[in-house]
Protein backbone atom coordinates (compact mmCIF):
# COMPACT_ATOMS: atom_id res chain seq x y z
CA UNK A 1 0.00 0.00 0.00
CA UNK A 2 2.95 2.31 0.57
CA UNK A 3 4.14 1.93 -3.27
CA UNK A 4 0.37 2.71 -4.25
CA UNK A 5 -0.02 5.48 -2.16
CA UNK A 6 3.08 7.21 -3.11
CA UNK A 7 2.53 6.81 -6.55
CA UNK A 8 -0.89 8.42 -6.13
CA UNK A 9 0.38 11.44 -4.35
CA UNK A 10 3.27 12.02 -7.19
CA UNK A 11 0.71 11.58 -10.04
CA UNK A 12 -2.17 13.08 -8.95
CA UNK A 13 -0.30 16.37 -6.59
CA UNK A 14 2.27 16.79 -8.67
CA UNK A 15 3.79 19.46 -5.65
CA UNK A 16 4.30 16.69 -3.14
CA UNK A 17 7.45 16.16 -5.26
CA UNK A 18 8.29 19.37 -4.75
CA UNK A 19 7.63 19.27 -1.05
CA UNK A 20 9.64 15.82 -0.98
CA UNK A 21 7.17 14.21 0.86
CA UNK A 22 7.46 10.18 1.15
CA UNK A 23 5.26 7.59 1.90
CA UNK A 24 6.62 6.00 5.58
CA UNK A 25 4.00 3.89 6.63
CA UNK A 26 0.01 3.01 5.83
CA UNK A 27 -1.67 1.29 8.62
CA UNK A 28 -5.04 1.30 9.60
CA UNK A 29 -4.27 2.96 12.92
CA UNK A 30 -1.85 5.49 11.42
CA UNK A 31 -0.48 7.63 7.86
CA UNK A 32 2.81 8.69 8.61
CA UNK A 33 4.34 11.04 5.59
CA UNK A 34 7.97 12.10 5.94
CA UNK A 35 9.17 15.28 4.47
CA UNK A 36 13.04 16.91 4.37
CA UNK A 37 13.85 20.36 5.83
CA UNK A 38 16.07 21.18 2.76
CA UNK A 39 14.01 22.62 0.06
CA UNK A 40 11.21 23.57 2.81
CA UNK A 41 12.46 25.72 5.04
CA UNK A 42 11.63 29.57 5.54
CA UNK A 43 13.44 32.85 6.64
CA UNK A 44 13.98 31.52 10.05
CA UNK A 45 15.52 28.30 8.79
CA UNK A 46 13.06 26.28 10.37
CA UNK A 47 10.03 24.34 8.06
CA UNK A 48 7.88 26.81 6.08
CA UNK A 49 4.40 26.75 7.50
CA UNK A 50 2.46 26.29 4.12
CA UNK A 51 4.57 23.05 3.88
CA UNK A 52 3.87 21.88 7.53
CA UNK A 53 0.15 22.27 6.84
CA UNK A 54 0.22 20.67 3.16
CA UNK A 55 1.90 17.84 4.93
CA UNK A 56 -0.57 17.81 7.69
CA UNK A 57 -3.57 18.13 4.66
CA UNK A 58 -2.15 15.36 2.67
CA UNK A 59 -1.46 12.98 5.95
CA UNK A 60 -5.06 13.15 6.46
CA UNK A 61 -6.09 12.98 2.89
CA UNK A 62 -3.92 9.97 2.85
CA UNK A 63 -5.97 8.22 5.62
CA UNK A 64 -9.29 8.32 3.87
CA UNK A 65 -7.42 7.05 0.36
CA UNK A 66 -6.34 4.12 2.30
CA UNK A 67 -9.48 3.58 4.51
CA UNK A 68 -11.64 3.53 1.56
CA UNK A 69 -9.42 0.93 -0.41
CA UNK A 70 -9.93 -1.48 2.10
CA UNK A 71 -13.20 -1.21 1.78
CA UNK A 72 -13.60 -1.09 -1.70
CA UNK A 73 -14.94 1.58 -2.17
CA UNK A 74 -14.48 3.83 -4.96
CA UNK A 75 -14.25 8.16 -4.05
CA UNK A 76 -13.29 11.38 -4.59
CA UNK A 77 -12.00 12.62 -1.28
CA UNK A 78 -11.50 16.51 -0.96
CA UNK A 79 -11.01 19.06 2.24
CA UNK A 80 -13.43 20.88 3.15
CA UNK A 81 -11.90 22.97 6.33
CA UNK A 82 -9.16 22.90 8.88
CA UNK A 83 -7.49 24.60 11.54
CA UNK A 84 -3.58 24.09 12.60
CA UNK A 85 -1.42 25.26 15.57
CA UNK A 86 2.17 26.12 14.72
CA UNK A 87 3.37 25.15 18.55
CA UNK A 88 7.16 25.42 17.85
CA UNK A 89 9.76 25.76 14.98
CA UNK A 90 10.91 22.03 13.18
CA UNK A 91 14.20 22.49 13.04
CA UNK A 92 14.99 18.86 11.40
CA UNK A 93 13.61 17.04 8.69
CA UNK A 94 9.77 16.13 9.66
CA UNK A 95 6.81 13.89 9.80
CA UNK A 96 2.59 14.09 9.54
CA UNK A 97 0.91 11.68 10.96
CA UNK A 98 -3.38 11.34 11.22
CA UNK A 99 -4.19 8.75 13.72
CA UNK A 100 -7.34 6.72 13.03
CA UNK A 101 -10.40 8.50 14.28
CA UNK A 102 -12.65 6.96 16.75
CA UNK A 103 -14.44 3.57 15.34
CA UNK A 104 -18.26 4.78 15.77
CA UNK A 105 -16.75 8.08 13.52
CA UNK A 106 -15.63 5.35 10.76
CA UNK A 107 -18.35 3.49 10.64
CA UNK A 108 -20.61 6.81 10.39
CA UNK A 109 -18.27 7.84 7.70
CA UNK A 110 -18.53 4.73 5.62
CA UNK A 111 -22.74 4.23 6.37
CA UNK A 112 -23.03 7.96 5.20
CA UNK A 113 -20.74 7.21 2.11
CA UNK A 114 -22.31 3.75 1.01
CA UNK A 115 -25.85 4.94 1.54
CA UNK A 116 -25.60 8.46 0.48
CA UNK A 117 -23.05 8.89 -1.49
CA UNK A 118 -20.94 11.25 0.32
CA UNK A 119 -19.46 11.05 3.88
CA UNK A 120 -17.34 13.54 6.28
CA UNK A 121 -14.64 12.74 8.63
CA UNK A 122 -12.41 14.87 10.93
CA UNK A 123 -9.09 13.75 11.95
CA UNK A 124 -6.31 14.67 13.73
CA UNK A 125 -2.71 15.07 12.78
CA UNK A 126 0.26 15.71 14.24
CA UNK A 127 3.51 16.68 12.70
CA UNK A 128 6.93 16.59 14.62
CA UNK A 129 10.19 16.37 14.14
CA UNK A 130 13.34 14.60 15.48
CA UNK A 131 12.76 17.05 18.47
CA UNK A 132 8.89 15.64 19.11
CA UNK A 133 5.79 17.18 18.08
CA UNK A 134 5.47 20.61 16.90
CA UNK A 135 1.72 21.55 15.19
CA UNK A 136 -1.49 19.94 15.79
CA UNK A 137 -3.51 19.81 12.49
CA UNK A 138 -7.42 19.49 12.39
CA UNK A 139 -9.10 18.16 9.26
CA UNK A 140 -12.61 17.52 8.17
CA UNK A 141 -12.57 15.85 4.97
CA UNK A 142 -15.71 14.53 2.67
CA UNK A 143 -15.64 11.73 0.20
CA UNK A 144 -18.07 11.83 -2.89
CA UNK A 145 -19.01 8.17 -4.09
CA UNK A 146 -17.85 7.84 -8.00
CA UNK B 1 7.59 47.17 -2.28
CA UNK B 2 6.12 44.98 -4.79
CA UNK B 3 9.39 43.70 -6.28
CA UNK B 4 11.05 43.88 -2.00
CA UNK B 5 8.56 41.74 -1.35
CA UNK B 6 8.56 39.22 -4.47
CA UNK B 7 12.68 39.38 -3.75
CA UNK B 8 11.80 38.40 0.20
CA UNK B 9 9.79 35.58 -0.79
CA UNK B 10 12.21 33.99 -3.64
CA UNK B 11 15.10 34.24 -1.25
CA UNK B 12 13.42 33.34 1.99
CA UNK B 13 10.67 31.12 1.36
CA UNK B 14 12.21 28.47 -1.86
CA UNK B 15 8.99 27.18 -2.02
CA UNK B 16 7.11 29.91 -3.10
CA UNK B 17 8.72 29.34 -6.43
CA UNK B 18 7.41 26.18 -6.81
CA UNK B 19 3.90 26.95 -6.08
CA UNK B 20 4.91 29.99 -9.09
CA UNK B 21 3.34 32.93 -6.50
CA UNK B 22 3.77 36.72 -7.50
CA UNK B 23 3.22 39.73 -5.78
CA UNK B 24 -0.06 41.60 -7.48
CA UNK B 25 -0.04 44.45 -4.80
CA UNK B 26 0.78 45.50 -1.42
CA UNK B 27 -1.21 48.30 -0.29
CA UNK B 28 -2.01 49.56 3.57
CA UNK B 29 -5.48 48.74 2.93
CA UNK B 30 -4.54 44.72 1.44
CA UNK B 31 -1.69 42.54 0.34
CA UNK B 32 -2.70 40.44 -2.97
CA UNK B 33 -0.52 37.19 -3.84
CA UNK B 34 -1.33 35.51 -7.30
CA UNK B 35 -0.48 31.41 -8.46
CA UNK B 36 -0.89 29.78 -11.65
CA UNK B 37 -3.46 26.58 -11.40
CA UNK B 38 -0.68 24.73 -13.15
CA UNK B 39 1.66 22.95 -11.29
CA UNK B 40 -0.58 23.52 -8.28
CA UNK B 41 -3.50 21.26 -9.05
CA UNK B 42 -4.53 18.51 -7.38
CA UNK B 43 -6.12 14.57 -8.51
CA UNK B 44 -9.51 16.60 -9.31
CA UNK B 45 -7.47 19.09 -11.77
CA UNK B 46 -8.24 22.19 -8.98
CA UNK B 47 -6.00 23.81 -6.74
CA UNK B 48 -4.37 21.63 -4.21
CA UNK B 49 -5.26 22.31 -0.95
CA UNK B 50 -2.15 22.71 0.42
CA UNK B 51 -1.08 25.47 -2.24
CA UNK B 52 -4.03 27.50 -1.08
CA UNK B 53 -3.56 27.19 2.31
CA UNK B 54 -0.03 28.10 1.40
CA UNK B 55 -0.78 31.42 -0.44
CA UNK B 56 -3.39 32.54 1.87
CA UNK B 57 -0.60 32.01 4.62
CA UNK B 58 2.20 34.04 2.77
CA UNK B 59 -0.59 36.88 1.83
CA UNK B 60 -0.94 37.48 5.76
CA UNK B 61 2.92 37.29 6.41
CA UNK B 62 3.26 39.77 3.65
CA UNK B 63 0.46 42.34 4.91
CA UNK B 64 2.54 41.86 8.49
CA UNK B 65 6.30 42.50 6.86
CA UNK B 66 4.42 45.62 4.49
CA UNK B 67 3.41 46.93 7.82
CA UNK B 68 6.50 46.64 9.60
CA UNK B 69 8.10 47.94 6.98
CA UNK B 70 6.42 51.35 6.72
CA UNK B 71 6.47 51.48 10.30
CA UNK B 72 10.09 51.53 10.37
CA UNK B 73 10.42 48.22 12.31
CA UNK B 74 13.06 45.53 12.14
CA UNK B 75 10.72 42.09 13.59
CA UNK B 76 10.73 38.23 12.73
CA UNK B 77 7.09 37.40 11.63
CA UNK B 78 5.81 33.75 11.73
CA UNK B 79 2.44 32.37 12.08
CA UNK B 80 0.76 30.94 14.87
CA UNK B 81 -1.87 29.03 14.00
CA UNK B 82 -4.76 29.64 11.26
CA UNK B 83 -8.18 27.92 10.27
CA UNK B 84 -9.69 28.09 6.21
CA UNK B 85 -12.99 27.00 5.55
CA UNK B 86 -12.73 25.69 1.38
CA UNK B 87 -16.00 26.87 0.17
CA UNK B 88 -15.38 25.77 -3.41
CA UNK B 89 -12.86 24.03 -5.87
CA UNK B 90 -10.39 26.86 -7.33
CA UNK B 91 -10.51 25.59 -11.25
CA UNK B 92 -8.32 28.75 -12.79
CA UNK B 93 -5.42 30.60 -11.40
CA UNK B 94 -6.26 32.11 -8.25
CA UNK B 95 -5.41 35.13 -5.82
CA UNK B 96 -5.06 35.82 -1.76
CA UNK B 97 -5.94 38.84 -0.72
CA UNK B 98 -4.85 39.61 3.10
CA UNK B 99 -7.08 42.78 4.29
CA UNK B 100 -5.81 44.74 6.48
CA UNK B 101 -7.28 44.45 10.58
CA UNK B 102 -9.31 47.02 12.45
CA UNK B 103 -6.77 50.63 12.90
CA UNK B 104 -7.44 49.53 16.82
CA UNK B 105 -5.94 46.08 16.45
CA UNK B 106 -2.81 47.43 14.31
CA UNK B 107 -2.07 50.12 16.67
CA UNK B 108 -2.34 47.46 19.86
CA UNK B 109 -0.30 45.22 17.67
CA UNK B 110 2.60 47.99 17.07
CA UNK B 111 2.38 49.28 20.31
CA UNK B 112 3.12 45.91 22.24
CA UNK B 113 5.67 45.39 19.29
CA UNK B 114 7.48 48.44 20.33
CA UNK B 115 7.28 48.41 23.96
CA UNK B 116 7.38 44.39 24.96
CA UNK B 117 9.24 43.59 21.71
CA UNK B 118 6.61 41.18 20.86
CA UNK B 119 3.35 41.53 19.10
CA UNK B 120 0.22 39.76 17.95
CA UNK B 121 -2.23 40.46 15.23
CA UNK B 122 -5.02 38.14 13.11
CA UNK B 123 -5.39 38.55 10.10
CA UNK B 124 -7.92 37.49 7.32
CA UNK B 125 -7.10 36.74 3.80
CA UNK B 126 -9.39 35.53 0.87
CA UNK B 127 -8.55 33.11 -2.01
CA UNK B 128 -10.78 33.73 -5.31
CA UNK B 129 -10.23 32.39 -8.67
CA UNK B 130 -11.92 34.34 -11.60
CA UNK B 131 -15.17 33.09 -10.72
CA UNK B 132 -15.11 34.68 -7.17
CA UNK B 133 -14.15 33.90 -3.24
CA UNK B 134 -13.32 30.15 -3.41
CA UNK B 135 -11.84 29.68 0.39
CA UNK B 136 -11.54 31.82 3.55
CA UNK B 137 -8.44 31.92 5.63
CA UNK B 138 -7.89 33.22 9.35
CA UNK B 139 -4.40 33.38 10.35
CA UNK B 140 -2.79 34.52 14.04
CA UNK B 141 0.87 35.93 13.33
CA UNK B 142 3.22 37.05 15.64
CA UNK B 143 6.41 39.67 15.36
CA UNK B 144 9.53 39.33 17.65
CA UNK B 145 11.50 42.54 18.09
CA UNK B 146 14.94 41.85 16.16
Amino acid sequence: MIDDLQTTLRIELPLTQHLGIKVSSVEPGQVTLAAPLAGNHNHTGSAFAGSINAIATLAGWSWVWAALRREGLSAQVVIQDSSIVYDRPVTTDFRATCVAPEPVALTRFLTALRRRGRGRITLHTEVADLAGPAAAFRGRYVAQAL
